[in-house]
């Protein structure tokens, strides 16, 4: 079927060439206007204006937004009068599913329809194909299958799951309408805090590993350091990019995230080309501002948010209140670090 | 090659069959001999004593304990005045690796081998193979690597990693000497550390998502209760078993861990079968503690582990003293469970 | 000074006897007829209606709201068209800080002030004085300084902080401008957030020292249980009431907190009297909601929070979730409960 | 009665003053013989070497150790072979209640008596007195109850605890005998572990508060950052140093902690003189470690102890690993931090 693309960066260009590559249809704009060139030269339709592009598609239109979340209500702004009752604007970036609540509203109150899509896959996706949670009114997500079906996976990229009825549900195929809109953000807000707990496990996990060697490195005894008292039991220098890779093959951790570790400590076991300053895109905040509001408890996930923030100085002011303290009741100097840095 | 085997249960057992299957020779003994006669029936050669098991073994002997670990002792005690110079011990089971450091030292003085093995694949492992976490002596493991390329998994079973270079590793097969005695069980302890990480934060999302529905729950409005501000956010039924098999494909939190949870909640999406009394079996409590030791800090670790705790009753005094200070400060009397106990 | 208080439950009532006992001058009002004659047979002037209660008081008027946080809206949609331009409505209750920025902007509208007011003291307060974190327009809340300084301790009830200048702030009275409109509430909400993580810390450990006799537990030898390892280093009966008793005397976890707390346990050192369900009313969950919109770490004050909620059976699906997983990838079987419940 | 004290560092010599201040007679020794001159010079018998230390003890002797952890050992060495049957050894320092059970057993095949005492009090102890748990027979501290009452802040520090039996237990002078050796110590752990977390939960809730102006601060809007969806919510300067000082009177969350911030920040609202990096000193550690063998769960301590850890960069490998992944898997590139740093 055809497909209006907005926003032709990383994610939406390689969408597009998925679809098109799946026999689907697509017309594409950006506000850029050498994105839309370069499809133009893979031979794909492109729009010089809004207009344009909304003239080029059939109605009723299905145009699939995949543009920063915060450039989400700008770019409807100026969609919308241009749209006719029955269209179906798609949402497949990071937005809070709160806004698809409120814009799903706005729209239905001038007869278009909303889906929010919540995009899994990164930028292995245009091979791998992207796992879509889907929100929205169900004929219309129906109507707009084709389109799934193409960017999934497809069913036959994992095996099939004991006790499962094969093709119950389109979930097998990679793709899924989770309910109502909002309900394919919330469901992509929780992968993301998922992913957050996920990937600082292992992090943590590594840290463990790598300092293996605690009893080999020098600690000061002083008042104020804890010694380790049995420094024969850290004497291992291991080897962590074997270690990855020993773990993809057959243990309980194997996964798509520990592939990904593999390969960076095979380029570099140091991974000195980072700083460990560590972002957070705001799924991960939902996720547990969703949890306090469900009254679930969170803690794993949370301290995987509140890591990332520490991991950018936000705990420094906390730190010298302990300090402070520490010097006041017990009469503690701050310690310098260690000349050399100690091993981090 | 030749390997004896002690220890029948449904690890030692299947181990066994795999080594066969992949024209290794075993000999096997158990404490128990209908766990012998079993193997026997599938033509292994079985041992009635611990004397007939070593007197069977060509020399130097390679003998795999595959027994709990609190037992791992005692089956020392007993084997070891048997054996001979020269002579391998393997522990494959869940030793905590300071015991490896002790017994490595105490055979080691009797000119005996001793090498651990930790060892992850749980119930799946005779079919996909054992992922092998070895620590010992560097010509002792490379002697036994036949026995360790047949348990493990093999090359083929996961795509090459980018940027390794090919056969620069046995961890490509699945299996790695990691370093001295200890090494072994050290790396397979923080494994499980990180796996019970993985399993919380799995665990824990999918609890976010079960109570999307929280604004369609009655909530009684009164000083003890924080209402839900805005219920309309949360009015979905998420279908968790359809949910955990969307992100099998394509997603970025794919694992083996979710394919297990996705054949729990297709079979039952309520998990009614469990009470959620989770048991733990030392690994994680053992990394925390490394990681204590170390200076290293492991919030998400510690925090599944604790979960754990909890989901036994163990923190119920402490929550007796918090209901104890909300009396006594604000005269707070303790609210009952809902009489339907609420959705849990 | 004159003041109107709406809302005579135990707060309210009890801040009417301080001002009043402090020469000050209360007009009361409750939706109960009853509450309002118990303190007029104190021969404090009480008012049978809203209308009344306005009538009585003598302009510019002042109105403190001492009503459940649910309410306030419903009540000052009745109180506000009785008011004239200057006068002030006090909310004293515990508001979301969010609110009380809408509330001042629509009674600023109407030429009326907002004043937030965060109170701290609890049922000890009538006695002690309250603690007053005061929001609002600096004039308004200057005319209102004599019902703050009634209320609020007083200078001496603490010693003098080494290094500040007496009389530089009020704050050495026990009542603070913190700031404009919802700054009371938001120094309230990160007061009671603060007041978790303390609460927690004792609890911890106080349960930390309840189970000192661990290695007298039999424990039972599974793969399901790590054992303990020495069972030689927990070996005592310690009394909990001594304990918090001997804390508080010179010791530096030295509180208000510690001093209800060795109250409890004087009274009851098992604390049998409560179930171990602990409330939470909100401030908490707003504190680590605001840490997470500021990107602020509060790992220690988000556990406590979630303690809270596991400690009502909120984490139960998500141990059922840990559970399955166990038992699908390692055959293991949930452990029941002891048959006395252990040592809780 | 007699005390012969070993280490006059900063605690030593202020438990020697409040001795004989409290008409306790006290023989002083310590190996930098400039610190005997000190005490000398205040009146105060010291001794010039260990063997006329012992000799100047009347018997059976009484010796307070108050040396650090890690020298206690190597003392007891020297001091054991010149003592006699009955004599007592008192360690009042921050040893590790393991040391104290083995040292116990070491010097009872002696006949002589080891006592631990965990104190607390810091520097300001000379003039309120430490707080001391203490380990040991019960004959034995007994007999030293003089010295242990003269070091005690004494009954009238506190006010009484309602509900229990005055003189029921020496706790309420300050001083209590916990339980047999190694108990003190144990009691002494566990409160430094609360106070870990104490510490920590004010430090967290002073950063909410320091970041209360979050809205104020501008903000890049790119994917890599979450936006402040409601800046408005977030443009307080709070003075922290008067919300402290506000605390300490009525407030639930007063403490002796609160009492030192409070002084803190009264210096230096910024605590520009502190970098953050927060040392332990080994009790914490303890407490956890404890809680993991007793199977208690304490989110709480432990997410203070790791924060510490945090603070001295000991996460930077683990943040490095979720760098990488982000940009593996998303192509995230890490940000560097904002060139001022960005308000901490």
């Amino acid at each position: 079927m055809q497909l209006g693309m907005i926003g032709l960066g990383r994610m939406g260009a390689d969408m597009v060439r998925r679809l098109t590559k799946g026999a689907q249809q697509c017309i594409v704009y950006d506000v850029q206007a050498a994105a839309v060139d370069r499809l133009k030269q893979e031979g794909i339709a492109g729009a010089s204006s809004l207009e344009d592009f909304v003239a080029q598609l059939t109605k009723p239109r299905a145009v699939w937004l995949m543009v920063p979340a915060a450039v989400v209500d700008a770019t409807l702004d100026k969609l919308v009068p241009l749209l006719e009752p029955g269209d179906v604007v798609i949402d497949g970036g990071n937005s809070y599913y709160h806004d698809d609540i409120r814009r799903g509203q706005q729209l239905g109150a001038r007869q278009l329809h909303y889906v929010d899509v919540g995009t899994s896959g990164g930028v292995a996706g245009r091979e791998r194909g992207y796992c879509l949670m889907i929100g929205g009114e169900a004929e219309v997500v129906k109507r707009l299958e084709p389109i799934f079906s193409t960017l999934a996976p497809g069913t036959g990229t994992a095996s099939a799951t004991p006790g499962r009825t094969a093709g119950a549900s389109t979930a097998e195929q990679g793709f899924l309408h989770c309910g109502p809109q909002g309900a394919g953000h919330f469901v992509k807000m929780v992968h993301n805090g998922i992913e957050y707990g996920l990937m600082a496990a292992y992090a943590e996990g590594l840290n463990v590993l790598r300092h293996a060697d605690a009893g080999r490195q020098a600690r000061e005894a002083d008042a104020e350091t804890s010694p380790l008292r049995r420094p024969e039991l850290y004497q291992y220098d291991l080897n962590l990019a074997d270690i990855a890779e020993v773990w993809r093959r057959g243990s309980v951790i194997g996964s798509w995230l520990l592939d990904l570790i593999a390969g960076s400590l095979a380029g570099d076991n140091e991974l000195k080309g980072y700083a460990g300053r560590v972002s957070d895109s705001g799924e991960g905040r939902w996720t547990v501002a969703a949890a306090i509001d469900e009254g679930v408890p969170t803690p794993v996930l949370s301290a995987a948010l509140f890591a990332r923030f520490s991991s950018r100085g936000e705990a420094d002011f906390a730190n010298r209140v302990l300090s402070a303290m520490r010097h006041d009741f017990g009469g503690h100097a701050e310690k310098p670090a260690a000349p050399d840095g100690g091993k981090q």
